[in-house]
């Protein structure tokens, strides 16, 4: 196999020229700003793509669960931040096993995963790095306090071994701004310095340097980039370097085609309404909707007298959100262009713990 | 580890006890109304639960993919459908290879997918059973027309190395009762026999036998059950076999609390309003709504005043659809009761090829 066209599909296909294009431009944005970069990993979970997001000069990586972080370490990566709250059976002992060879920097917003950092420094001997996370908004993690930020921040500072990096978010909004702003007043009054405020989010990524006081970003789909970058003006179809090369398989009628990727292979992610219609977007045939996935089908229809692919032919599909692709599929072919140079193990994938 | 609440989180258990029930119950059913069953692996993917299928009295198992199926007759499957339209670079040298060693079946509903069955045949001088698809409602893949039926039936019927095995659909509603009637009559006509009538759905399983003319099933989710066939009044919350183990990460406020199980453990399928709410059931917690899913968050809320699970905790959720969630892990534990039994490798995970 030589080129993509003889690749069988359903088949995620990574440009890697688009790749380095889109990491290239991402480290001149922040370096022109100042501002460090941790990249999340969640998006490729590719080690070889992380290796080279450092040589190209980030600080370290960004990981969700521990099973990406050891997959990462085991893979030369030395400086990780898991920006995740670590409870629970078994957690402890991994976290200090990683500290113990790398540095790890963990996240926490309550003080049972402040413990578990504690603990796996004790067992480990090794210094961890404690972010405190806080809610910006989105309402999932992270304290919703500048107070509890400073109860932790404070615990933090009095645990032997523990290292207190400063405070981290996502995404980037205004209420970022307001709650930073809040936290380094209070934390200025009892004298705590704030050495780090680590901020995420690709689709405002290239306005993260408007955020006062952010120090860190921790930028992870720009690799790749997807219908929601470009939904948000982040990135253009041409950035997109992730597509799923699929096959049509049936054409039951002149307006309905079924294509063999379902949500086995693009997730079923959907974006928001004005970001486009569907389960992603065919470059072939933008009109064409993907009204609904199943496993193994994505069911497409055009509107009467438009021009539909008829069964065999190839087209490609930009995803909704690419993370989970990368997610669901043990590797991902590798091209420059029309020509396929390969594949890549995902080794990352499938580590929810 | 021996018991369940040793393991580490998120992890999918499987109680074994609850699956033999559920496989003794449908193939009593299937039995007593004299039909034919092929179970469709996609809900499980392992291979040690097909073979049990098979031992319990399914004639055969049914796959989506080529990639399932070669997993499944390398564990020692011998008669296996695809009902899925094969279609594209790379299938027919798969699907002959297959036929040389098992009894293969392919669903058609295309000339096309037609093509790749007859080249198949011609390439392994293995005969190859052929059931033509038709929609029963669900507008997604299979004929539309009895017409269109009878066409490719003779196509079959004509071509060296097929062997016309009847008429398919998914799911049994209706309409399937309706087309299937207008085709016995069209196939009468010309003289042309239907052996089999196959139709597939857990939701509607237990009422298979009340369509018209049906010979045999291809149900599914039937093995591990899930919100779905609860929902549809198909099986009883006990009947579930398939739970998320999962644990409270964060509490940021009383009425918000995050489980490490996000879309990466659960998938982000919905299930229809009436159902239930959110993104899969809590057992412990059953008032609580996963009002959202990230990758690795599923955000659960509850009313003010209302109980909720602490920071450490752990609980079990009932996903809304089992299948893909299957696809989302290497590995299952296994358990009966609380006891913990070891994993099964979810060997024909990932094969969307």
């Amino acid at each position: 196999v030589q080129y993509i066209d003889e690749l069988e599909t359903p088949t995620p296909v990574v440009d890697l020229d688009i790749v380095e294009a889109n990491l290239r431009k991402m480290q001149a944005y922040v370096a022109s700003h100042g501002l460090r970069f941790r990249p999340h990993i969640k998006t490729h979970k590719v080690p070889e793509l992380a290796l080279r997001q450092v040589q190209l000069g980030a600080q370290g990586i960004t990981c969700q669960k521990l099973g990406e972080a050891e997959v990462m370490a085991d893979a030369g990566i030395s400086s990780i931040l898991l920006s995740y709250p670590l409870v629970g059976i078994g957690k402890t002992e991994r976290l200090g096993s990683l500290a113990s060879r790398i540095q790890m920097t963990v996240a926490v917003d309550s003080p049972e995963a402040l413990e578990t950092a504690s603990r796996s420094s004790q067992i480990s001997g090794a210094e961890i790095g404690v972010l405190v996370e806080f809610d910006s908004g989105a309402g999932r993690t992270g304290v919703v306090t500048a107070a509890e930020a400073l109860d932790l921040a404070t615990t933090v500072l009095e645990t032997r071994g523990l290292r207190f990096d400063g405070l981290m978010t996502y995404p980037l909004t205004e209420q970022s701004s307001r709650f930073f702003g809040e936290a380094a007043s209070l934390f200025a009054r009892a004298g705590i310095e704030i050495p780090a405020f680590s901020g995420a989010g690709t689709p405002e990524a290239w306005s993260s340097h408007l955020t006062p006081g952010l120090t860190e970003v921790r930028h992870g789909s720009y690799i790749y980039h997807d219908r929601t970058s470009v939904g948000a003006g982040a990135a253009t179809l041409a950035e997109c370097a992730l597509h799923m090369l699929a096959t049509v398989v049936s054409r039951p009628t002149p307006e309905r085609f079924i294509l063999d990727c379902g949500s086995k292979s693009l997730s079923s992610d959907r974006v928001p309404e004005p970001f486009g219609k569907g389960f992603g977007l065919i470059l072939e045939c933008p009109h064409a909707v993907i009204e609904r996935l199943y496993e193994e089908h994505a069911l497409a229809t055009v509107q009467p007298g438009e021009a539909a692919p008829r069964i065999g032919e190839r087209v490609r599909v930009v995803p909704n959100h690419v993370c989970p692709v990368s997610n669901l599929h043990d590797e991902v072919a590798i091209a420059r262009g029309v020509r396929f140079e390969g594949f890549l193990r995902v080794a990352a994938r499938g580590k929810t713990r």
